[in-house]
């Protein structure tokens, strides 16, 4: 399994993307923002997708056929905080009852927070649900986010996404929301109210669960929240941390090969500028058509280092491309091998094939794979999740640049005819000072990462309080946990996940001792506390 | 001060006309939806409240004077949850830096969950908030709720309720995200940012003040929720316990009292279907203008009980009425005191008296003092409070009648082409296994409730946890505990707010201990926590 392993890492580019946008806004664009897309999650609609995973659909159909389940619509309402008159749209969800020990037993429901793709792409990729519902006699439900997949409000794609109008109500409250009026309804159906849900989620999806834990406690009783930056907003994580972690993750595997990539732009503008050093490069890098400029082949080699280090797993994976186990050390071998005497630029060549060329199958490549596909996540970057990203001159081994908010919101407004809110995100969830918030307050949060993942640097990772934890490893990288078991998995990654199993068990057992209590004191008293 | 005591119980009016609302929809009415207008809390703006108010202005701007505040506007989103593009309006804030220690200090900040209404009107009757903030040395700030006073959206108030499209963010969440938006920028502003901001609220403001502490724990370290019902929704609580205390009520004071006005609502009929009935009626009760129908009087008598009970406090007061202390024993008095062979009618009519008529200026009664007011309050009771209440054949003392949901909704539709959400409350805020839910989550809230206002019976009334604190008392009515002191208080009112007082002082100190700790911790470990 381990080739189709990194496939739900897709998701978890919409941040990475994120930065490319952030990136993208300077005066001068070491990478530009028609690169941005290429990476977006909500790609699974794009052509991208298809043109890479065309091959892989089958397979895909094939892994979620393990799972029964059933694929369902709710009618939701388009806005949830005001009372406008807006048509409603019907959210799809895929339920299985198939393990749940139901509402007597109070069974409880397993929910994954869908984001930003299509639901069945992640429920064939969030196998560690599907695995550990049947000993917990559990319900599970995906539903999926509104706006993608078939969740598309104005009865189309392209009435969703015809303009910032329509665009509106794409908010992550709205999806929680949404989430919360389905759950709700759902356990009235199924007489199921006393059922305690847990939440799971990766990425942006991690991060939907644990403000979903924090909102609506009274829904939820816990969350499991991989990969979750909820931290990479305004000023509260250094901005640098993503392309610090990046650079570390080369930097860790050879300093040689960190310090050829950091000198790689200089050499690369230089080279640029001469004469015919445009053609110069196309020709080294084997692109497919003619580089009009260097800030096109920064942009194609930011995008493959940051990947790369997102998906830098300990065993061969294929996402968007095949690549092989411990990738970055692949691509430094092949860096930092190259025989006497080779420039630098021959080097970052010969190592990007790694990432872009894995199976050797690829004759030339391609700068921009999906300049016009439609991207849900681009306005939801350009809205409410504005993370800044910078590059420092010192620790990054990627073009110095600092982030500027006010290119940043021209761009959106060229896009989207839209401002961004930048500080909405931290007023309605937090994040600002969370140690001491949720020190005394909130509980059942756990908040996994992989310290090898650059979106590592903006999650939770220090234990808040007793039952608000974080559950690092050295050598993961972007939520593998909660994909399906492989026999290739390292034991760091068996230990995480069964911790994981064992703290959602302490979750559940607490919630029946707090649900008994309560039952018996109702009881016992009968009615109103002692007054004064 | 006593006369004035009770203006700011108007507020709590809000919840009980919503009563109005939900008895109004029956079939036969009994208690028409044209009285629900009457005793609107959004009436600071009516022709009602100008007219009862007029001599009382004055005083009330004296009151104010007493206290240094400035009035400030800013400038706040109409829609935080989706990003059309629609006008800013201007929410009008009172704030008081008189006796604030400052952000070296960490001086708290404390604020006022603005309901329905002016939010002057709130500041001069919220006297507790200002006279504890000097020994807090704490900042005082009083946002106006939006759509109430001089916080219209649209640019008047004509503009803001001109339809459904324009009310249509006139919602809890809306007004929970313009407190929570001008906060933090407030904090901002000031450099006040690690300052702990406490949140007092009565009635409908005490509901917001609970909800926020839940959803905005990052902003508020605590909430004190006098008098707010956040359980008379759906089927949380009877919905007879309204009308059972207010029922009780009178008991207490007189069983023969209770048994007269259960027995005087079929009098009344079988009078009004009398030749000349309603003639004998308008006459008996001095009533300005002939009665239509009995249905009127019905109406009229509801009204006054229901107030009674709500304000039924052990000193002399003036709310839209002035009152004598304990009213509803002198009610009894007049009610069991008639000479024998006095008819149930004629006792029920000097009963009254007392609250209409208790200076004995009256001349004749109005019925129906503001059939035209424009008011919020209704828009939201029909279309997420909605608060269904009933009058049981057996407890209550008042006409049965059940909750009829598609009556309710029929009616909110002719009124205001407006569907309710009669469940969002709950899924958004939850309350339907509170003490479960609370136990397992969150802090630092007082629920304060005097057993005789009659939303006590939806209100939370037993201790949840340590730190989520039901304050109970026999003898309160409704949040007499945010009023300012007076030498006529009695001790139990004495006694409970002092406790308030010593349990803010506690959730300070364990903020400040919390943020030590924090601060400390960040200083020792200096990064993350150990990994897997």
């Amino acid at each position: 399994m381990a080739k189709h392993t990194i496939v739900v890492l897709l998701l978890s580019i919409a941040l990475f993307i994120l930065t490319q946008q952030s990136l993208s806004s300077q005066p001068f664009k070491p990478i530009s923002s028609h690169r941005a897309p290429k990476f977006l999650s909500g790609f699974s609609t794009s052509k991208l997708y298809h043109h890479h995973h065309r091959n892989h659909n089958h397979r895909r159909l094939e892994r979620l056929r393990q799972y029964r389940y059933e694929t369902q619509y709710f009618k939701q309402h388009l806005d949830h905080f005001s009372f406008l008159e807006l048509p409603t749209f019907n959210q799809r969800y895929l339920i299985s009852l198939e393990h749940w020990s139901g509402p007597d037993q109070l069974g409880p429901i397993f929910v994954y927070c869908g984001n930003e793709g299509d639901i069945e792409w992640f429920a064939a990729n969030t196998g560690f649900v599907w695995e550990i519902a049947p000993s917990f006699g559990a319900m599970v439900v995906f539903p999926e986010h509104r706006y993608y997949g078939e969740s598309m409000p104005f009865g189309s794609q392209e009435e969703a996404y015809k303009n910032a109008a329509t665009l509106s109500y794409l908010t992550a409250d709205q999806a929680l929301a949404d989430f919360s009026v389905l759950i709700t309804n759902l356990k009235r159906n199924l007489s199921a109210e006393a059922c305690p849900v847990v939440l799971f989620g990766g990425s942006y999806g991690g991060m939907l669960a644990a403000w979903m834990r924090l909102k609506y406690p009274h829904i939820a009783i816990g969350a499991l929240a991989s990969s979750a930056p909820i931290l990479q907003f305004e000023d509260i994580v250094p901005p640098e941390s993503f392309y610090d972690i990046v650079s570390n993750d080369f930097k860790r595997e050879s300093t040689s090969c960190f310090n050829t990539i950091k000198a790689s732009w200089n050499a690369l503008i230089s080279e640029g500028q001469k004469e015919n050093g445009l053609s110069q490069l196309t020709r080294m890098f084997r692109l497919c058509r003619e580089l009009k400029n260097t800030e096109e082949l920064v942009n194609w080699l930011d995008s493959a280092y940051s990947y790369l280090a997102m998906v830098n797993y300990p065993y061969p994976s294929d996402f968007i491309m095949p690549l092989p186990g411990h990738p970055i050390r692949e691509v430094c071998r092949k860096i930092d091998g190259c025989p006497d005497g080779t420039s630098i630029l021959e080097r970052v060549s010969e190592g990007v094939g790694v990432y872009y060329n894995h199976t050797g199958e690829v004759n030339c490549f391609e700068l921009d794979d999906d300049p016009h596909g439609v991207n849900g996540w681009n306005w939801q970057a350009c809205t409410e999740m504005v993370m800044p990203l910078s590059s420092s001159p010192d620790t990054s081994m990627f073009p110095t640049y600092d982030f500027n908010f006010s290119a940043f919101q021209e761009e959106c407004w060229t896009d989207f005819k839209v401002n961004p809110r930048p500080r909405w995100i931290t007023t309605e969830f937090g994040g600002k000072d969370i140690m001491t918030d949720l020190k005394t307050f909130g509980s059942n949060i756990i908040f996994s990462n992989g310290f090898l993942d650059p979106l590592s640097g903006g999650s939770v990772t220090q234990n808040v309080s007793d039952s608000i934890v974080a559950l690092n490893t050295q050598e993961g990288a972007h939520h593998l946990d909660l994909r399906a078991a492989t026999a290739e998995d390292p034991n760091w990654l068996v230990e995480q996940r069964a911790t994981e199993t064992r703290v959602i068990k302490k979750w559940l057992s607490d919630y029946y001792e707090a649900k008994g209590a309560s039952l018996l004191s109702n009881v016992e008293t009968g009615d109103r506390a002692p007054s004064m």
